[in-house]
């Protein structure tokens, strides 16, 4: 079989050029480039070592299922996995579930069938024990971004309640004591940690008293707009001065109906957003969010299922791990509004 | 093998509530979904048609290959792909190559060795023979977005050459005579296209004196950084009034240094944009762009795939296929700003 040198000799170029070129380090001549693609073809060689080995009919792939691949979120994560599966000469299969029960089954299956060195799966429902049992059932996994009860294969999460305290503690020092949170579908453990760190964050600056309203609903534009709409329904007298939004896509719903609707932010309410993926910096008024680590959820959802952490002594089930998330301050909380209008 | 009337009949349920459960349509009370997952197990039943084919063994898989998934274009045309799927009952493997040529062809032999029903192919660098003979090789296979010289395969693009050309009419309606239009590497026929549009408009409304001038670079935030620094950093008598930008990605990057430079948009500076997938109508000020059709280019790809057009009479190649594009206005075009400061 022809190697990288017999194309260099075929192309009169040196090796570097050939390797570079085909890794798409070096834009060339179109002239040199048809040499080069022309010795490639003429001795059929095959580009690099991955190739080879996908050639040859070996894996060395990993199956990667996620909910829903349109939102930012989940398409950075998916890059970044993609990344590292590059680095580690790994080919990566993507699947989306469109969060639907049987899809997510058929592509475990496909997955297993496929026989994938190991499967990153990703859900955006409440797990239930067929579920689990499917993913116990299916080789090497790593569940990552929400749990699934009951599977007992390694987990990686952003810490959500954290990242809800650190939104709760920020409203909380602005002065505001009577918020809305909104998101989350209620079974969602992400939710719930969100939802429990924040009204502890509360708590902690504000005291006892503060008064947490929560409107539940999936991650979606939808349920941001909905929420927006009955929060501009209620008398003036009674509205939170802020509202806690936990993803991105119930941000951006939120703030078409505030802005549609004259809400000004923060002068009539504080927002704070959640995931900061997507170019919350560029809104008017830029958002206040708690920032996911998405890429280095992607990053660490694959070394986990490459090098999985041994267990320690007396330990039958691996440890979940968390990873640190941050606030980022910008323009969207204010002081509460006066009511009086 | 169980069928879904065994399932109902175990778990003491309709089959339609059985059905509804496992296509995500339904929530129940935790008692009644340990039921049916029970008699799921018990009976060994595979939960739909989908899955059942799939545990066959037969592929029902089309391969897609994208050059990047985070980025929201193509985040949201491989979502749209994957609804088109499901409504087929197809499973879809998708492969980001990171835009490299050694991971296209990988992932050109992984989908061919998985003996897939076909491939959509998309990448986003400038296609060259060897590419071409890859795809010509791999069976059926749609091109998507940017053209593969030389691939003899159905291709579909969204219509870049109308989009540019709608924004330069645009422009120069406002006043603008002097003009930037950043993007797209000079081989990518997409780029192309944009800026042959963008000075034919240009000059159908201002006339022949228009002075165009043009900064390429990739479809990526740091090309619109980059070319919003050199932008600012000209004087001030001899700038264009207008920027054309031709992806949401220079957008944004553009966008991030005009603000933290204090150019306004649009007393300072007009701005179009191209794609509109992100949420440019948030930002400050809202972004006027042309929008394409990604959702649409994504469920048409899998059309084309499955249901191929004839090719007419005397015709050897399948003809290339443009999906329209519109101009949506919002409030980041202006009158030229006048330079006297």
């Amino acid at each position: 079989m022809a190697n990288l040198q017999d194309v260099a000799k075929a192309a009169g170029v040196s090796k570097t050029t050939v390797s570079r070129f085909l890794n798409g380090s070096l834009d060339l001549p179109a002239k040199t480039a048809e040499q080069i693609n022309g010795a490639i073809r003429a001795l059929n060689y095959k580009p690099n070592p991955h190739a080879r080995r996908l050639s040859l009919g070996r894996t060395d792939t990993i199956g990667l299922i996620v909910p829903d691949i349109a939102t930012p979120f989940f398409a950075t994560l998916v890059a970044a996995v993609e990344e590292e599966a590059d680095a580690r000469g790994k080919a990566l299969a993507l699947h989306a579930t469109l969060n639907r029960r049987d899809r997510e089954f058929s592509y475990i299956d496909l997955v297993r069938q496929g026989h994938a060195d190991g499967l990153i799966f990703i859900t955006n429902h409440q797990g239930d024990p067929a579920l689990a049992e499917r993913i116990n059932g299916a080789g090497p996994c790593v569940v990552v971004d929400e749990d699934v009860v009951g599977a007992q294969v390694p987990k990686l999460f952003c810490d959500n309640y954290e990242g809800g305290r650190l939104a709760g503690r920020h409203l909380a020092q602005a002065g505001h004591r009577h918020v809305l949170f909104i998101g989350g579908v209620d079974e969602m453990i992400s939710g719930q940690r969100r939802f429990g760190g924040f009204a502890a964050g509360m708590a902690e600056v504000g005291g006892p008293d503060c008064m947490i309203e929560r409107a539940t609903g999936a991650y979606t534009f939808d349920a941001g707009r909905a929420a927006a709409r009955e929060f501009v329904a209620r008398p003036r007298d009674n509205r939170p001065t802020a509202i806690f939004a936990s993803s991105d896509e119930l941000v951006i719903g939120l703030y078409e109906v505030l802005q549609a609707t004259g809400v000004s932010v923060p002068e009539d309410l504080s927002v704070v957003g959640f995931d900061d993926v997507g170019p919350l910096h560029l809104f008017a008024p830029a958002v206040t969010a708690v920032r996911q680590p998405v890429r280095d959820l992607g990053r660490r959802a694959l070394c986990l299922l490459l090098d999985p952490p041994a267990l320690s002594e007396g330990t039958k089930l691996p440890q979940e791990e968390l990873l640190p998330v941050t606030l980022v301050e910008r323009a969207s909380v204010g002081p509460p509004a006066r009511t009086a209008l």
